[in-house]
């Protein structure tokens, strides 16, 4: 069949679903994700053989340790991702809160209340693990999903969305809600992209390349999870242990995330005490650090530290470090260079610190803590479909709440505007 | 000069000025308001001497009545642009709000604030008035402007801007804040909708055509405000005195604006009582009515209704009229062929009015009441910007509230993730 019609049509299909998904009450919902939790544990023989198809073709074609370790699903994991769906059905129902209500002079009752966006198409890279988080997070709040995955975990990905789908059906959720996106062809992400009568949303998940091209190319509204290149600042008042501290877990505990450090900006008053200490754990842990000249001429065994350096997000165990002049300058390369992902100051001068916190712009600005808590579930908010760092709509971790709409309902008794 | 470099510099310039927008106290924003105001008042003269040059053009290239109607300023218009400044330094300062906090077992305090959106571009035809109540908004919320008018309004534009910004930076608003757009030529708006460095949101005010256009081009997030097909549907069980008097108001006393209601949808049961009282006062006050078969077998002087008729944004004394069998065929039509906007029911039934405020899929869904009452001031949330049409980020009215994001502010003691 011609792609477009076939992404249509599935576009229609899941539309019309929404409509029945808005209504549902959160008992039909919670029990809907607990089995569908239930169902990957049942199939979990039939998903990993699935997997291995997957697995099988990677190597012949290649792909890194790192990618391929990313698309691997073994028990742990499916027991993982049938978790994640029964932690969404615990969290609160966001439909039908009540957001704000007042009476006008006139009689008229205003209420603005939360529902669903509509139909959300998620497109996304590697993972298959995303396939069951993002149906499960789209349908406690009341959302039809589209589930666009990457073509090296289609197999992966079909089975686990066969598996969510007869689960969801047959516990109250209407047929359609969940839509599999089939072929591996880009065409469709490229007709989903503009189906702005079916489609309320779209949210992308990957890699720069791939969200450079759906930006440019949608005309539904698009929510992106952006690249992070995060800093911490270690001002002339900070406690130095814990700097070395947050400085060491926000670079090595997990480098290949977007809340990873990447840049590490320190005074110059306290470079010369800090900077020595802290290089020499971050060597033992095998971190390269590329550093301006300020920092070579404290710790001269360092590589240079070059313009494309600040920009980076090195995703990996290598660290650039800068030595600033006042909390000013850390400001202005952070607002310069930085990606509105999460940054962090450690200080002991609450002034200082609430300077920073005002001035930087970022979705998540952190005062004495690691910058890898930017996180959903570390927030509170429960499971995550990503973190945003744009302004509009969301910013920062994006949990269930962050999937949805609101409406404005007016009770009246024959008001008429004069 | 080159524009897309004019147009660059212009945006750099608004951004850096946010900086320090985002962190101005109320008193001085709401200072500067009132400086504005006054010096709108001031400066009358001159405004008008402008706005008749923008007049005469009209006149010359055969502008409608229409038209050079919105256009035209007098000293009623410029008191009123004047009122509307001081209105919005009323209103309530929505930055630095603190919209959630909670403490995480880790001890990390995590505080959602509310804080500017950064630069807004405003794009927009016709009426000069926007010049001010954009800016007036956007300044309120912290944001940096920049001001793209119409071309037939352009000489209006440039002193009311020029009056405003002298006015808001003797009163302590950054420099740069606020930005006009001088050229007329169309490339500039298709640069700035592209400039996502340093522009956060885009938003277009005028005609569809427009912002199809920059809904197709931009790559800065856009929230547009659509057109208005607007229905009333009166059900079987309506007090029809109060559903004459709301579809009366809703039809008759504004036509040409989007919450004017465009098609009326009557209960096949009620619609023998009800539509021949209802036409004839429609026809006295010279509305033209088309009807589907139904409506035709009731009331045969009225014309005929084509499927185009149903997705028709009148904005005139035109009415399109649908007999229907129940509630759901109610719902249905609406859902097909509405734009979100303001869709009204009037019944006494409260469990008929409840499903059709659930399942209706729109903006602002009305009981009982008329549909011109969408509207932000009506709403008790000020002065408006717009009515966004769109589910993510705002939807109905806009106020200064949705001219704001929000960011995560993480107070710790040296906590890193395990």
């Amino acid at each position: 069949m011609d792609i477009k019609i076939e992404m249509e049509n599935l576009a229609r299909k899941a539309k019309i679903a929404s409509r029945g998904m808005a209504n549902l009450s959160s008992i039909v919902k919670n029990g809907a994700l607990v089995a569908m939790a239930e169902a990957l544990e049942e199939k979990a023989e039939d998903i990993k053989s699935k997997n291995t198809v997957d697995l099988k073709e990677a190597r012949r074609v290649g792909l890194s340790s790192a990618l391929i370790d990313r698309l691997t699903l073994n028990d742990k994991r499916i027991r993982d991702m049938a978790q994640g769906l029964r932690e969404i059905a615990e969290l609160p129902d966001p439909i039908g809160e009540i957001i704000e209500e007042r009476v006008r002079p006139n009689g008229l009752r205003i209420r603005k209340i939360r529902v669903p966006l509509g139909v959300i198409a998620i497109i996304y890279e590697s993972r298959p693990n995303v396939t069951s988080d993002a149906a499960g997070l789209c349908l406690k709040a009341g959302n039809s999903t589209i589930l666009r995955g990457g073509s090296e975990a289609i197999n992966s990905n079909l089975i686990i969305g066969k598996v969510l789908q007869d689960a969801a059906y047959s516990s109250g959720i209407p047929q359609g809600a969940i839509q599999l996106v089939e072929t591996t062809d880009r065409e469709a992400m490229f007709h989903l992209i503009k189906m702005g009568e079916s489609i309320d949303v779209v949210i992308p998940r990957g890699g720069e390349e791939m969200i450079r091209s759906i930006r440019a190319n949608a005309t539904v509204p698009v929510i992106s999870h952006g690249k992070g290149v995060c800093h911490i600042y270690v001002d002339k008042d900070a406690d130095l242990e814990i700097a070395e501290r947050i400085c060491f877990n926000a670079k090595v505990q997990r480098p290949g995330v977007c809340n990873a450090m990447e840049t590490l900006l320190v005074h110059k008053d306290i470079a010369k005490q800090f900077l020595p200490r802290m290089v020499r754990k971050f060597e033992q842990a095998k971190v390269e650090i590329r550093g301006d000249k300020k920092t070579k001429a404290i710790v001269p065994q360092v590589k240079d530290a070059t313009e494309e350096d600040w920009s980076t997000e090195y995703l990996d165990l290598i660290l650039s470090v800068r030595v600033v002049d006042s909390l000013a300058e850390a400001i202005d390369h952070i607002n310069k260079y930085g990606t509105m992902h999460s940054e962090a100051i450690v200080t002991r001068d609450e002034k200082v610190a609430q300077r920073f916190l005002n001035e930087v712009d970022a979705s998540s600005v952190f005062w004495n803590a690691s910058t890898r808590f930017t996180d959903g579930g570390e927030f509170g908010m429960g499971a995550e479909i990503g973190i945003s760092t744009q302004k509009l709509h969301a910013r920062g971790p994006m949990g269930v709440r962050e999937l949805t709409s609101a409406k404005f309902i007016i009770f009246g008794n024959g008001q008429i505007r004069e």
